[in-house]
């Protein structure tokens, strides 16, 4: 299998990304589900699959579920997703969202590279195959529409089709290169949970000359959220760390093996306050956090109003390790605020998903990362734990018992759910090669 | 002088009450200003002022200056306002705001108690004089147009027109009548400063799967607050009770015979944390507050958004008593931030007065006790030190060392600030003739 041979046909099959991507599938818009799955289905179709199932048994936007026979009897399982953020800011693109443009030398689209352009690398590697020979093993896939909402259907998706998913492996969306250009190999994605929190103390604003006796609701919210972390940024919540589990020796050496760059990191994002961790490789796969993600009491317009907020709000979020229970988390939050005196803080759980990791010696994760090593050069390949952001991992590794890796074509600056979300062609093209190099060895081994 | 008399001669004339508050004079939207202050110039001119004068040389809305000489040498300065509040929200009111309406023995309408009512309560009088012989002694007005936007303008008006402002006593806008119905003689004004906090961390919203690292906008603000505050909610803030002074015994004794029926206040509210002082009305008089009047950062619409604010907005204010400065006020907040580990806290000053109060045993404001004893029965008058809201009385009793007592007209339940603003028709009776007995009394002893 020549690499400049898969590069160039990569290329040749851009005009179905493109096509892909000028559909508007936005989940948390409810707009142009049913015509790109729809579209996808032909997809598949097109390339022979033996199955291309809708799913809809479960709810939620349709799942597409394909199966493709190979010429081994191993399995790998393909995750991904149909639906892509909304593209809002819209002034703040410099071409249009699902007009895809390409321009020096990047493909620029809303799902450029969360995850149209990722799964169309996918499809491309199929249509390689079944031009040249056939596929080395057997594919399925598992397209949902509702990632970008939290997959709220995903779990119950999973269990009531594990027959159908049955893999040896399982591939997932979202990998690609860190900021000094190392390819990734990710085994697994945090968990994460998201709560509001809500006080009332008056049934009307006050004026804030009664505030010498009155109670204030925003003042109950700051003293009730300043009551659950401690000023160094540990989280005052009983219980709150004593399920996480402490690294294997493997995941270990995996962590202190990680780039990371803290001056290129405070820059980037213009941080103005010293980062609250000195060990941010070991934070970032196995650290918990308790995250304001948005307050909201009172006034909050133009100049001054003297006013005692009848009512104050919080969102919040914490990001999960393995082993956390989302909700078991929140429960101990709600406690907690009351063991402090804040039983009156309304405590409302919103989403959830555990973390889940693979284990980073399992023989199909080494593979992963050996072929890597060939292709991108083993000094600019990161085995990585899990990655800092969440994913429905863990109903797949609790139904299907297979490993996962994410490997995959983003790189730094993909800017993914922002304007201008794009993918670099050569991270397109090598990105098809090195997905048709580890098929190939993976259905070669298992003959 | 009979008691009937005089409530006939304000019932005669409510009509030009009601003409005043067609005008919707509304500073804050910088409405009908111009049409308002010439209105009442021409009303002043009719009764046969001997000065009516639009002042305008020290910027902001016109003040209106008016002056009749009396048949005795004291002069009485009266203060008012012809700005009004916005009427939003209007689908809140009963009838409309600008079209004032009499129901139920009420005149309802946006300035009824607030202060429209009340300067015409004071021209009716004046108008009954001079049927009746002529005024007992000399009046001044001054009548500003910036009263519900803070009265940016009045202290540089005051020091500039000393010398035409000069009075042996001044009556103030805004008394009347408690909950209780208790006729309040007020006797001086709390401060107010107003402040925002402002703390940024990043360029941008970042993803919340960074905050294991990054800081967070939101709980900086948070904790910068809860700094400030004890959970007693005693203010933590170094020197922020120095300048206080303790109140006189005849404070003393006038604050212990207020009223307060914390149950009523409670259900009146519908206040849903216990009271958060033992004495509020101590507090009331001589108590300060920190109050969180808004509070904003991140996301605040529906769902979830699992993001890091980059920044997070605070609006504040602090009720002052007398001896308090609100810059030293707010320089001290300031230096307490800093020195809790918040220098990166922005404090913005936006508006401030000092709190006033009379003396309580001014030979004028006992005379306004007496007369109200008569009127209203004693048990049913309270002396009170000072309102809990604030108002620019400092610069008066500063310029023009005079004392300064707030009687009015409104009562509990007129809502000023508020839709279906409204007077009682027998308490503006009944203040008429109680005005028209301080002006004679306080004219026949110093003749």
């Amino acid at each position: 299998m020549e690499k400049t041979t898969l590069e160039q046909f990569a290329l040749d099959h851009l005009p179905q990304v493109q096509e892909y991507l000028t559909l508007p599938s936005v989940s948390a818009q409810n707009q142009g589900i049913t015509e790109t799955c729809a579209w996808l289905q032909q997809q598949f179709t097109d390339l022979g699959a033996q199955r291309v199932e809708q799913w809809t048994d479960q709810g939620g936007n349709p799942v597409l579920f394909v199966e493709f026979q190979g010429q081994s009897d191993r399995t790998v399982l393909f995750y991904n997703h149909y639906d892509v953020q909304p593209p809002e800011p819209l002034d703040e693109w410099k071409t249009p969202a699902f007009e895809p443009t390409i321009q020096d030398g990047r493909l620029i689209a809303r799902g450029a590279c969360d995850d149209k352009g990722e799964l169309m690398c996918r499809l491309t590697v199929i249509k390689y195959f079944q031009d040249h020979g056939g596929l080395p093993c057997n594919l399925k896939f598992i397209i949902e529409g509702e990632e970008e909402i939290g997959s709220p259907h995903i779990a119950q998706y999973v269990t009531a089709h594990a027959a159908d998913l049955k893999a040896d492996v399982c591939i997932w969306e979202g990998g690609g290169k860190d900021e000094n250009e190392n390819f990734q190999i990710v085994c697994g994605a945090k968990g994460a949970v998201s709560f509001d929190l809500h006080v009332k103390t008056a049934a009307a604003d006050l004026h804030s000359s009664l505030a010498v006796y009155a109670d204030n609701a925003a003042w109950r919210l700051v003293q009730a959220l300043a009551s659950l972390k401690t000023p160094d940024n540990h989280i005052a919540v009983a219980g709150f760390y004593d399920d996480i589990r402490p690294l294997t020796a493997a995941e270990q050496a995996a962590t202190q093996a990680m780039d990371f760059d803290e001056d290129k990191v405070r820059r980037n994002y213009d941080l103005q306050q010293p980062l609250i961790t000195k060990d941010p490789k070991m934070e970032l796969v196995n650290g918990t956090t308790l995250t304001i993600n948005g307050l909201t009491a009172g006034y909050t317009g133009p100049g001054s109003k003297t006013i005692i907020p009848k009512e104050a709000h919080a969102k919040l979020d914490c990001r999960l390790v393995p082993n956390q229970d989302p909700h078991k988390i929140v429960h101990l939050i709600q406690q907690q605020l009351e063991h402090n005196g804040f039983g009156d803080v309304q405590v409302e759980y919103r989403l959830g998903e555990a973390a889940g990791r693979s284990n980073l010696e399992d023989p199909f994760i080494q593979m992963t990362k050996t072929i890597a090593d060939q292709v991108y050069g083993a000094e600019q390949v990161k085995l990585i734990p899990n990655m800092p952001g969440a994913g429905p991992i863990k109903p797949f590794l609790d139904q299907l018992h297979t490993p996962i890796v994410l490997v995959g074509v983003r790189y730094a600056g993909s800017h993914p759910h922002s304007p201008n979300e794009n993918i670099r062609l050569q991270d397109y093209q090598t990105g098809t090669y090195y997905l048709a190099r580890v098929l190939a060895t993976y259905g070669a081994s298992h003959h």
